[in-house]
């Protein structure tokens, strides 16, 4: 019989409704906390920076099912939903007894899931009479996709992209353009935040911490204008349950149930997006399925980190998140997949993997960009350096079971493409990469200084 | 009732056999000649050249339809079938009465429809015994397709790629890199050809004429060793009719059936796919469409140029086709939509063309990119420069529609996405892009020479 190569579904399987896994959780996520008076935070105390249906879904606990607005669905249409594939070339390269299967994300007009969660934090802020929104940017994906959702939603947007992305990732930049965004590089001289870092280090080349302070800062200080995040919130991780739930119906029409779900890990988006409707049948007792997180050796939060409250920026602006953490000073070695270089971990998956519900490997950066172009070349798919982890770690899991000559079926997330991130296959096939490490004095004396 | 954004196909429904429309038409395309003998080439005269069964399919016009190979379908499978995408938030933005379709060929991992003809090329040589493969690739996105399929069957590819685009297009020589092509600079020192013309001119940039008869040459002077083409020649049409065939399925789920169809032109390669199977009904008697091609101002061989037998290359190596042409001596103005500056068209679409079966219109180059920034703000998709040309034409009819205040049914091809060629935005959204166009003297001056 033929093998089938693509499971597809049609734009009324498109689910109508988001998972919010804190509502089966036996162990909640403890709550963020006001830095000041240590209180936890309600969604009332989250309006000045969040649209006030974001701000529930954002403390919500009880509430398993959250419908997705049907503007959101509409727009969900552009891309969605997306093809789930058996990497019948991979398996092939590796000989491997293996079914390997992904959801490719990267069909998404800008390139990655981000808009997942782009669309609906849009469309929120509109609903509350919002007229501009904030946000900052690394690698650029989360950027480019509030970019295009904005121009949907008619909202003005300024990002604040880091200065070394913004001068090394003009085409990054050119697409948040081309969809109408305002891009200052950060540090900029259009916050005290920004003003200050280039005061004390006129050389400085950003870092994602000062581009949040920056971002935050800016929202603030305008009228009606808000802040948005692209990843670590709880709200971010359900908009992105989208991609678990198509997943489980397309695995269904494959015939199959993953033995292990896989995905890369900065912030947690894309991870929570396609572990946590999976997870739910471990939680309720009829699945016995394995979740991995792929995370980069040089920012281990998640297999070298320490469970703690800590702040989610580098000056100290955002709340107080329970997270597995670095320690919010930490400053990760200038890695390709910069939307995994994040010193922290989401509160839902960090009181998961604290329970034991979830696994978590570290991988050096040689290890995934040859498991990157490994995968390009069977499958056709270059894909973006965040999403090369998630690959490496399903070739961990294939050549095991070909070791111990067991069929498994293998589940991972492709969060996106890598076109726009030639460089970095660039600088891999001229022999120019290497691998980061961090050593166990430097996290002591980081988190030391929490 | 909602309205339907986006149309899938399964992927049995991938089409098992190529249209070829020559079998049915009235007035057959004239052959190919020796340019020494001027006799008709026959299949035997081209095997030096190309695959024999490539060779066989070029002057076949009596067979309408022609098996796809298992092998390369199940290639297919890693895209194909592609979505028809209603394009409701243009529509909106236009405020026409106009339903506007568009095949989204972008989502190819190459990012264009270039691997249809690709991977079917790359397996029949294959097949032939052939261990080595060249080509020619001006904006990349033949290249590219080529390199991923030479990869998946096992050949080996040189790739002669016009210097400035090697220079300019970064991204898109690592993409073939990454599938392991070796890519070369044209002019370069390793032909002949090249040689000649970096003596004459040290300073030259490349020219697609150029690296095609470098290209030729490798080819004739390396054992094991066939040239391949992305465009112009009747098999690549014959090939991108896939796109064109499954478009006809989805648009029978749309329950519509289009009054024009439109691609944009360089060679014909886009263009054939997407138009040939509707033509076949219009050729029957059945149906009145229209089919528009959108070519650039600045390289009107549709609507300027001569029909007359002309070289495909710069230097006279192919043999002579049948063409309109601006002559192979004409050298395009630098616009951004490098797929389309090629002097001449594949000779079935001369052929219809001459006989009234087809149209032909040129953009300025300003008119596309306006087209293309409407595209992306509102469907989301950045386009390639060369299909702007064919949404600017898209856009001219549902405005055409709204003035006359009758209902249309528009579909045109969107043969690939501009996330490789973002420079080109960048220039465009600063005010630095120019319209180009070429007087009667000028191209009167070059077919003199022919």
């Amino acid at each position: 019989m033929e093998k089938r190569k693509k499971f597809m579904l049609q734009e009324a399987d498109i689910p109508t409704q988001w998972y919010n896994i804190t509502a089966d959780m036996k162990n909640k996520p403890q709550p963020m906390l006001n830095p000041q008076t240590k209180e936890p935070l309600k969604a009332e105390d989250l309006y000045p920076l969040f649209a006030e249906e974001l701000s529930r879904q954002e403390v919500n606990q009880t509430d398993a099912w959250i419908d997705i607005p049907e503007e959101v669905r509409e727009k969900y249409k552009i891309y969605r939903p997306t093809p789930l594939v058996r990497a019948t070339g991979l398996e092939k390269a590796l000989d491997t007894p293996a079914h390997i299967y992904f959801k490719n994300e990267s069909v998404s007009p800008v390139g990655s899931h981000k808009l997942n969660s782009a669309l609906p934090q849009a469309y929120y802020n509109k609903m509350d009479g919002t007229t501009n929104i904030t946000t900052e940017t690394g690698a650029g994906q989360w950027g480019t996709a509030l970019a295009f959702a904005a121009k949907t939603f008619g909202l003005e947007l300024a990002v604040y992209m880091v200065k070394i992305s913004y001068e090394q990732k003009p085409y990054r930049r050119s697409l948040m353009q081309t969809w109408g965004a305002q891009v200052i590089a950060s540090p900029s001289m259009s916050t005290k935040a920004g003003r200050k870092i280039i005061t004390d280090h006129p050389n400085y080349q950003g870092s994602l911490g000062t581009a949040i302070s920056e971002a935050i800062e800016l929202a603030m200080q305008t009228p009606n204008c808000k802040y948005t995040l692209g990843s670590v919130l709880n709200h971010v991780a359900l908009h992105q349950t989208i991609i678990g739930l198509e997943a489980e119906k397309q695995m269904e029409m494959a015939g199959e149930y993953p033995d292990v779900v896989i995905g890369c890990f900065g912030g947690g988006s894309n991870f929570s997006g396609i572990t946590f409707p999976f997870l739910r049948h471990n939680m309720l007792g009829k699945k016995n399925t394995r979740f991995v997180a792929a995370e980069p050796a040089s920012c281990p939060k998640l297999t070298r980190g320490r469970f703690q409250y800590d702040f989610g920026d580098e000056t100290g602006y955002t709340p107080l998140i329970p997270m597995f953490t670095l320690g919010h000073k930490f400053a990760p070695a200038n890695i390709h997949a910069g939307g995994l270089r994040y010193h922290g971990a989401g509160s839902i998956v960090s009181q998961l993997l604290k329970d034991g519900l979830l696994e978590a490997t570290a991988i050096k950066q040689l290890e995934t960009f040859e498991a990157g172009v490994l995968f390009a070349q069977t499958e056709g798919i270059v894909p973006a350096p965040e999403s090369t982890h998630a690959i490496a770690a399903a070739i961990r899991e294939a050549n095991q079971a070909k070791e111990e000559g067991k069929s498994k079926v293998i589940l991972f997330n492709l969060s996106g493409h890598g076109l726009i991130d030639m460089s970095a296959y660039d600088q891999y096939l001229a022999g120019d990469l290497t691998n980061h490490e961090v050593t166990d004095e430097e996290i002591s004396s980081i988190l030391a200084q929490n």
